[in-house]
């Protein structure tokens, strides 16, 4: 694994067993080649595990207690001091990590720039989510089946198109290649990671939407094809989706056609 | 009205009539005495309007456009240079704002930690709108009303309780006045608003949940008592809660017992 920076260590805390949030955080790692520890992925024996996160979450001390994984403990030692930084919220997280990965431009405006994006990113996600538990996160989706098939017409019909076409625009406006300045940024990982999710939770919209995307696909396979990121993809680090998942394989949400 | 910072200009657009997420910029301009021209609420003949928003969302230029209002716009004139800057979604305005109008410390813990609870505070915004949009923004209440119900029990059984008393105790872990260090911040404007808004929409749950949020309650009296803030809410600047904003009353998802 290449070296990362010295005297700082990162944890990212987040559930196990799903891609959700917590990778666009893992791509970013990944592709700068930084090491961290997965923290609630890590055996008991290690100090991982679930119960790990759970106990930073209730959050004994007088530190901001995250609302929701993921989210990053830092440790960093200067000369003069040390500090321990709780980060949560993942886009705050990816600003917060950007610039120190090589992964946003430094000045204010693009950074802005990338975060906007990156919240666009986070909207999206949270309707990705909510089509499959229209009613509530508590109940599953069982319970609430012919709600997600009436908000499905929308998503695919309405909303996905809206972002993607969005994101489409953003490229293009930027040259084609990047959403964000002229080198790959964490919006680019994120991006990636959207267009994969999509493709997995709605072949059939993403079939139909396809023509109208080519700079949105173009990027995912440049992505993916970046030497850190492949080697990742292909270890079992990487989680597969799946339907405990925010992107979630069900036909019945993934109409022939459109309404 | 006070004089804010030379050689800058701030225009905010956000629909007119509702207070929605522009209500949360609006409060910090406020508060800070800061001028500051509310575009689409302002007549055609002064370059107001609607269209005058609408136009900048279809960004002509290369600009990166905005996903959604609110959005902001700030020309800055420095002794070497001029800039513009079109920033978007409505926590990264105000973590842009933040230091510049003394709501937010300067330092970078600081400054992330009010911004990951202003993340939080757009979650809870975005559940407050779904419950009576569970379907689609695209249908009218109306359409959606038998899945509004059943969501709201879930809202207000469950997850404003889990918003709230999280906010709940930051405020007591910060010693009990502010959500972040020690003099207000644009996190407790926020803060405010969410109050004023939950009262606004689902007076029978906050009835109940008020013995639960001393802190939360005492914040909101102590906000709305600053000078500058309580001649704003006096001042018809200040808009009304109403049926088509994110914070709506309809008394069937207000129920008078949690499910």
């Amino acid at each position: 694994m290449p070296a990362g920076s010295p005297g700082v260590s990162y944890e990212l805390f987040y559930w196990p067993g799903i891609p959700g949030r917590g990778e666009l955080v893992r791509l970013a790692f990944e592709d700068a080649g930084q090491p961290y520890a997965d923290v609630a992925r890590m055996p008991r024996s290690q100090g991982g595990g679930v119960a790990a996160m759970t106990k930073l979450m209730e959050a004994p001390g007088a530190e901001l207690e995250p609302f929701a994984p993921p989210f990053l403990r830092v440790r960093e030692r200067t000369r003069s001091a040390e500090r321990e930084l709780l980060v949560a919220q993942t886009a705050n997280i990816l600003f917060f990590l950007g610039p120190r990965l090589g992964l946003c431009p430094r000045d204010e405006a693009s950074r802005l720039r990338a975060h906007q994006l990156q919240l666009t990113v986070a909207d999206l996600f949270a309707e990705v989510h909510d089509v499959h538990h229209p009613i509530a996160v508590s109940l599953y989706y069982e319970d609430q089946k012919r709600e997600a098939k009436r908000r499905a017409k929308h998503l695919v019909g309405e909303r996905l198109p809206k972002f993607l076409g969005y994101f489409e625009r953003v490229l293009e406006k930027n040259g084609g290649r990047h959403a964000v300045g002229k080198r790959v940024s964490y919006v680019d990982l994120s991006l990636f990671q959207v267009i994969e999710g999509l493709h997995y939770a709605f072949p059939r919209t993403m079939a139909r939407l396809a023509r109208e995307l080519p700079l949105l696909l173009a990027l995912r396979n440049r992505v993916a094809e970046r030497p850190r990121l492949a080697a990742y993809l292909a270890s079992p680090r990487r989680l597969a989706f799946n339907e405990q998942g925010i992107f979630r394989h069900y036909p019945e949400l993934d109409p022939a056609r459109p309404a």
